[in-house]
């Protein structure tokens, strides 16, 4: 992946040692030279121990979320572990129908980790924010052992506002509503494993980790949306379960709607994996009212990342299962996921 | 340590699997059996992307910190990781003069970690929040692979509000000011080496990690309190040298002033360690004007946890340098810390 060359003090090392996590000099040097000079906006205070939100009365309700990120690799096509932390966050604050305001971030950086390699992913972060409208307002650094860490590790957490008045969520969720996503599946999952030598494939698929605001924000006017959830780890039949389970309703998926790009369905057919399992990091499921199905799949169209939406599928009275009708008329329970397909994908 | 045999579904196992972290049935049963069961309260809701939080106008400027735990053993005497990742997020925003509020919490746990061990470590977090009056609101769980982890690491996110009146802050610091420390030094650091085997040796010394709620409460009313902090990684020494470049101000310590308890004393003379330099996890270093000196020396004698607080120096026009007056009447220059003397010590 080709990267700026940026400028860095050379007192930081060319490689994460324990003593920059031991809250001296070195630590401080990291924060000032790497984070922050990346990270820099006018809410960013290295030297407070909480920083200041300016919200005021009437922003709208206050949303809160958090995410860990452990990708492997910490680079891989479309994307990296530093963009992935902010848009994981960034996205359950934007299917929850809020705006997502500011960041938090927390590192778990291995001893050893190449500082270079530290420094495009904070800027990938660092762009991945200010692409969502948000800001770092404030972070630690924890340093541990070589052995004990996997690179890096990323927490952070996402506050945002939500407008009062919407109305979202499982509990306004019908029979007859319809099931849209915003995109094709399993990019992701897919593009982190072919990124993994251990599999021996190349291709030139790339993750769909990206915000999914424009997708969310095109919905929000919308009278009859119900539900959005980002099908992440476990994918789309995850998500497909949890609106099952909480709603008590069926979930009917038609498997010729849902879009699937080639090379994913020709890596799942040769590797035995499912794309419906597959993770997401840029799509949105979305429940909506009947009658409000065709303007929602013409908003997300329209809507950067959504061009490939499709409507795949609807909810019918229970029991609470998840049924696959297949191209020749036939039809197949989608089990919960059990067993473990992809560790570290996210 | 003694804990409560605590019940929980067999489905979860007796070590945490890659299936604990895929998102599907085993990571929900984790989530809702061993997370949601200690941590429950009527802002936890483990089905939501992001939770709504009922701040109103009002309530004060809101205030927000990150955290990362990755102590170890991951239970020492006086403490554990779990609710290490209570107090070290509750304290941060304590010291900047906010009420905790609300907190988030994301584990990276390693693949085979027991159980049990985990159930102890939530069920010690929730009493930690529970005593600190904060509740859980947001979460997320990881798996990492064998050989990938630590066992858990947390990352906490603290949200609280603080009285927009409350003048506090390391801009307010003048020469003259007086320096207080709530409690003996480098207990945490001593405690947590003693509790690894490698250094074969044995004490009764506990951690100080608790709650400096107590203590920071019993100082907000002082007009002529100024900048308070936690000595956490970097120790006493580490805030001096904060508060001298941030001030400019040179800060005088009194060794004889220092409450160190003896045991820190022996550990530290024998392994060649500097208490000054040792982690504290529930003291708080405060800057009081002269005048309140007394006032906020008995203010935090009289709260939870401070009954060992002592003036231990004063801040002096720069240079913005850190000198030790020693017993005999000598000065010795305090150093910013460099070598790190104890990874994963918080």
């Amino acid at each position: 992946m080709p990267h700026a060359v940026v400028s860095r003090p050379p007192e930081i090392g060319a490689r994460i040692g324990l003593a920059h996590g031991n809250g001296g000099r070195f630590m401080r040097e990291l924060i000032d030279g790497l984070f922050r000079r990346h990270l820099a906006n006018p809410l960013l205070d290295t030297t407070v121990d909480a920083a200041a939100l300016p919200l005021a009365a009437g922003d709208g309700t206050l949303m809160v979320t958090t995410d860990g990120f452990t990708v492997e690799p910490l680079e891989f096509p479309g994307g990296d572990i530093g963009s992935l932390a902010v848009h994981g966050t960034v996205n359950d604050l934007a299917v929850a129908g809020a705006t997502p305001l500011h960041l938090t971030v927390a590192c778990f950086i291995e001893e050893g980790l190449d500082v270079d390699l530290l420094d495009r992913l904070i800027a990938s972060m660092a762009t991945a924010a200010e692409d969502a409208g948000v800001g770092v307002v404030a972070g630690d650094t924890k340093v541990v052992r070589r052995g004990e860490g996997g690179g890096i590790y990323f927490a952070t957490t996402g506050i945002g506002v939500r407008d009062p008045g919407l109305r979202l969520g499982i509990d306004t969720v019908r029979a007859g509503d319809r099931l849209l996503v915003s995109g094709p599946v399993g990019d992701h999952g897919t593009a982190v494993m072919l990124a993994r030598e251990q599999f021996g494939l190349r291709g030139d698929l790339v993750s769909d980790a990206a915000s999914v605001l424009p997708v969310t924000r095109a919905l929000a006017p919308l009278p009859g949306l119900r539900f959005m959830r980002d099908p992440t780890r476990g994918g789309l039949a995850t998500v497909a379960h949890e609106i099952a389970r909480l709603s008590g309703l069926a979930v009917r998926l038609d498997a010729a709607a849902i879009p699937v790009r080639d090379p994913v369905a020709a890596v799942c057919e040769m590797l035995g994996y499912d794309p419906l399992y597959l993770a997401c990091e840029g799509r949105v499921v979305t429940v909506v009212a009947p009658e409000d199905a065709e303007a929602a799949l013409a908003a997300v169209r329209s809507a950067q990342g959504g061009a490939e939406a499709a409507i795949i599928g609807g909810l019918r009275p229970g029991p609470a299962e998840v049924v696959l009708e297949t191209d020749l008329g036939g039809e197949r329970l989608i089990e919960e996921l059990e067993d473990d397909p992809l560790p570290r994908i996210c």
